[in-house]
């Protein structure tokens, strides 16, 4: 019986026609067993990002539903927005969940990718986990230069992709594709207009200025609110904890005469994340995640469902999902 | 299709013979779909705290398993220990899980007290939200005097049982069973050996004393640490937080030119508790629950358990809760 259970969360070169978008999650709607738990779209950065959850075929379905729309909507080459891209579709990251080892989620997502360069010929890149080449773990190195510079580029043996052709889709451009650990995307807001003071912290605070590790930081100014902010991505967080890189954004606010006023986060944190916060700021001693209820609650029910599973009848569909080749994912 | 869905923590007076408490645990997992996920003992209190997670028939089963083994081998009459009790059993709390109504909890509540009176003559007060008798809510209030000022006064108008006969069982004693909130019962443990200070900080922050409204407390002295602990109960943490409470502790310690060394939490807080203390301290923006992944996957896990049960062939099993009678159950 298949457990493997993973999120996934497209990023879409699309964040101004909402019909478009709508398209996309209509699409994603449509395949049971993909279930869209969030998605947001960013007029500025022309870009939308959709949080899926769901079991290996569901989600290669939802994915390749995804390209579809965005064959039939999206022209990258008439594409302007303010964030890096290189295509319609143009980062997969798949997470594993659960217990499921990053193994199986680079087997799903270099199955993903086979599929989409076969029926849409699009060049796939793939990164983090699944990187053949250590330059293309990182998701910066691929896009540098964007659509443009790939395009010039692309059949040099430096950025050839590693799955089909070495020539960009005319509509869909190319497509980074790849698994990696969960990521926490948060924004500090402070109490200064000036973006300099923000740009100083998010040097401070991060691996490459001398920092915390795993933590990446920008300062911007937040035009909306009148605010600069330290936008950071903390890509191990069970290794460098979400507590300690606020810690260490108070205390390099303190050297400007500014403070924190709130902090934001994008995407869904897992429990794991959130509660190792609250356990540092409440004291608590003999803290594990097995402490908290919702962990045993949602082993139970896992086991429930797959009980269920296991009490079908040979043949018998699994409820909500149709396809009978379930048991062929890794 | 019934999803109520209850947590239970019965409270047992043995805590001494491992032999015992490890019945009890047989009895429970012998039980299909009663869930256990914690128990523990107290030598001193000589009493077991045990937790419990699953529907309402296998946990009514659960719950007669442990009277039959109460009654197999406990006699009240010659128990002693720290802690006040009234039976063998001592206390039953039921508490609503998910979307569960408090009313549901209620009425299994009642539901178990009735199978208890009927099998075992067990006299039963009914208590916190089924209490039908203002002062029945309080558990303090119904154990006050303990077992000895019971048997005097069982047959009053004041203390007659609310289910069963107006005599305590030779064996067994009493019975308090009801529903309530989740609790939040934790412990901060403070940089001194005075329990005065404790004291005068658990006066001061509890809600009799005029400090938060949900909070009792206690102050004691921790032997085996050497140190004076406060010991908290929220008894509504939804409406007052977790960290309010150690706030208000740390607030008040500064008098006394002490500080909080750690805290302790007994059982397993929910994940609404947990991140709310996180939301506050990480100065969390637009925080809900529904920004958590596991809330999500729990939903999903739980539809996916539904949905196997839906797909049966009428009158097949559900897997792992062999009885047929599930549905009657409110």
């Amino acid at each position: 019986m298949d457990e493997s259970f993973f999120q996934c969360i497209p990023n879409v070169s699309e964040g101004r026609r909402t019909e478009v978008v709508a398209a996309f999650v209509e699409a994603i709607r449509d395949v049971p067993g993909a279930h869209l738990l969030d998605y947001s779209s960013d007029r500025d950065h022309h870009r939308s990002v959709f949080t899926l959850v769901g079991k290996a075929l569901p989600l290669r379905k939802a994915i390749l539903a995804m390209y579809e729309v965005a064959g039939r909507h999206l022209n990258l080459a008439r594409h302007s927005g303010a964030h890096p891209r290189i295509g319609a579709v143009d980062v997969v990251p798949f997470v594993p969940l659960h217990n499921t080892p990053m193994q199986a989620a680079c087997a799903l997502a270099l199955e993903v990718a086979q599929a989409v360069t076969e029926r849409f010929e699009v060049p796939i890149y793939l990164y983090e986990e699944c990187a053949r080449i250590p330059e293309r773990r990182s998701l910066a190195w691929l896009r540098r230069g964007g659509l443009e510079a790939l395009e010039a580029e692309i059949s040099t043996p430096l950025r050839r992709p590693d799955l089909g052709p070495a020539r960009l889709h005319p509509l869909l451009g190319a497509s980074v594709i790849g698994a990696r650990k969960p990521l926490l995307a948060f924004n500090v807001l402070l109490d200064t207009e000036d973006v300099e003071v923000a740009r100083a912290i998010a040097h401070r605070v991060r691996e490459r200025g001398g920092g915390l590790s795993n933590l990446r930081a920008l300062g911007i100014f937040l035009a909306e609110r009148g605010r600069a902010q330290v936008s950071m991505n903390l890509v191990d967080p069970e290794r460098t904890p979400w507590y300690l890189a606020l810690e260490m954004v108070r205390m390099e606010a303190r050297r400007f005469g500014t403070r924190i006023l709130s902090t934001e986060v994008i995407g869904m944190p897992p429990l794991s994340v959130v509660a190792e916060a609250a356990a540092y700021y409440m004291q608590w001693e003999g803290f594990s995640l097995d402490r908290i209820l919702e962990h045993h609650l949602l082993r139970i029910a896992r086991d429930e469902a797959l009980d269920g599973v296991a009490a079908r009848a040979p043949g018998q569909e699994w409820p909500g999902n149709q396809d009978p080749g379930q048991k062929e994912e890794a």
